[in-house]
């Protein structure tokens, strides 16, 4: 069976939603960009490295990192930990990566990535800079940044497993991932989402009538928004439908999508036929 | 270096916390039961397997699970799953179950378990019980529960590192987990903590003085507590100090908790000098 490679939302009555309208489909974030602002958001992920005993399974670990420039995890970790000698012995490891999942939510519809690399002790040219990039991520633990018996590790990724919930997963170039940017709007986006659906219903609304062609939306619900544009749930008589709506251009603020936002209400508005 | 075995709560100015008094320690939950409890407080964990490309390196994904009645977890996956095609190929695999981190806090002092295993398929005999446990955990699973191309595995667990938290840490016997009990206490716990700080300070304090030999405590905070006793950080002129105190007779639920705290308040006040 060939795997999906679009999530589709189906009607309330289980029928298959609606598609989109045809024309070139909105920009979105690529895989590579969307692993990037997932790890990039957090601090905290499982690391998977090979045990010595029993000999070759893999072993889950908790891990705290930062990251370089290239997006490179950076950890700093005990040389008693059972994740460290396992490193030294085998530095073939893992890091995965998790959104958080909210309350009573299916945690196999949140994004997670994997990001599979050898692991391996930071030089020490490159240890101020690992040092400053672990703290600026995980400030709790300067209290031990500087005990003896601590030391940074780093994981070249070599491989990218992306899974963005049922149906969105890739494997993602390492090469793509390296000099992809988090979306700016990371941080800001579940405030934006919350304002929008809140507040801006109708807008949302007109957005579906008049941008994507479905006359009879009824509701709308923002549920995911990214520099390139968002995501909605539509609800017609059909049922509902996700769809995706691109920004005239690009956003890199919170302020640049309340005016990108207020533009499309108002050449909804004024269109011919409005 | 030796690994620390026991956390210990250091004073404010940084010096060693006042030790216990003498005699044997109050009974607490082996780490068997510790295991058994976080494990079966869950139903999602990072699983660990074996990626055929790059080959041997150890790849993490989500996974929703049930438990058996030995505490081996029980998964459904999707046949076309990474996880479960590099464990058809190579059955090595370890399970990670980590407690909720509370906002702010050092991800590293909070427990975790890995469960390494050989990740199987379950036998036709065994579906009925392993979909039933699954589905106890994990509800939302009832609406692709019988799709075809998903199936049940079982990790048999085999080894097991617990660590919960700073210092206190230990590889379990798989025997030992397998016949352990969570703690009847593990649904209530939060709760129970939740109304001695708030509504019982005073009683907390009390405990300290009488029953630990810390006639000077002015504050207590309870921080954990479970079927044979309680966790409190005692305050008191010279520093902070973790104290356990034991129930007077094992607890099964937080009504015999309640009982408990009572009768231990009047023994403390009418004892001979109280």
């Amino acid at each position: 069976m060939a795997r999906p490679t679009e999530h589709q939302v189906p009607n309330a009555d289980g029928s298959a939603g609606t598609p989109m309208p045809p024309g070139p489909p909105p920009r979105e974030p690529t895989h590579a960009e969307r692993c990037r602002t997932l790890v990039g958001s957090g601090t905290r992920g499982a690391l998977s490295t090979i045990a010595a005993d029993p000999p070759g399974y893999p072993y889950g670990s908790v891990a705290s990192y930062g990251l370089d420039d290239r997006g490179n995890p950076l950890f700093f970790v005990s040389l008693m930990a059972e994740h460290t000698q396992n490193a030294m012995r085998d530095p073939r490891a893992s890091l995965l990566v998790t959104e958080p999942v909210p309350d009573g939510a299916d945690p196999l519809a949140s994004g997670r990535v994997s990001l599979l690399g050898r692991l391996e002790a930071v030089a020490d040219g490159d240890r101020d800079v690992a040092r400053e990039r672990y703290l600026a991520a995980n400030p709790v633990a300067a209290y031990y940044i500087d005990f003896g018996d601590f030391t940074f590790f780093r994981l070249g990724v070599e491989a990218i497993r992306y899974v963005g919930g049922y149906g969105r997963m890739s494997w993602v170039d390492p090469a793509d991932y390296a000099v992809a940017e988090a979306d700016p709007l990371a941080g800001a986006a579940a405030g934006i989402i919350e304002h929008m659906n809140a507040d801006h219903a109708d807008a949302q609304v007109l957005y579906c009538q008049h941008f994507l062609g479905l006359a009879d939306t009824t509701a709308a619900t923002m549920s995911a928004v990214d520099r390139y544009g968002f995501d909605m749930v539509a609800v017609g008589p059909g049922g509902r439908v996700a769809v995706r709506l691109a920004f005239p251009a690009e956003c890199t603020t919170g302020e640049e999508v309340r005016r990108a936002m207020v533009d499309m209400v108002t050449e909804a508005r004024t269109a011919p036929g409005a």
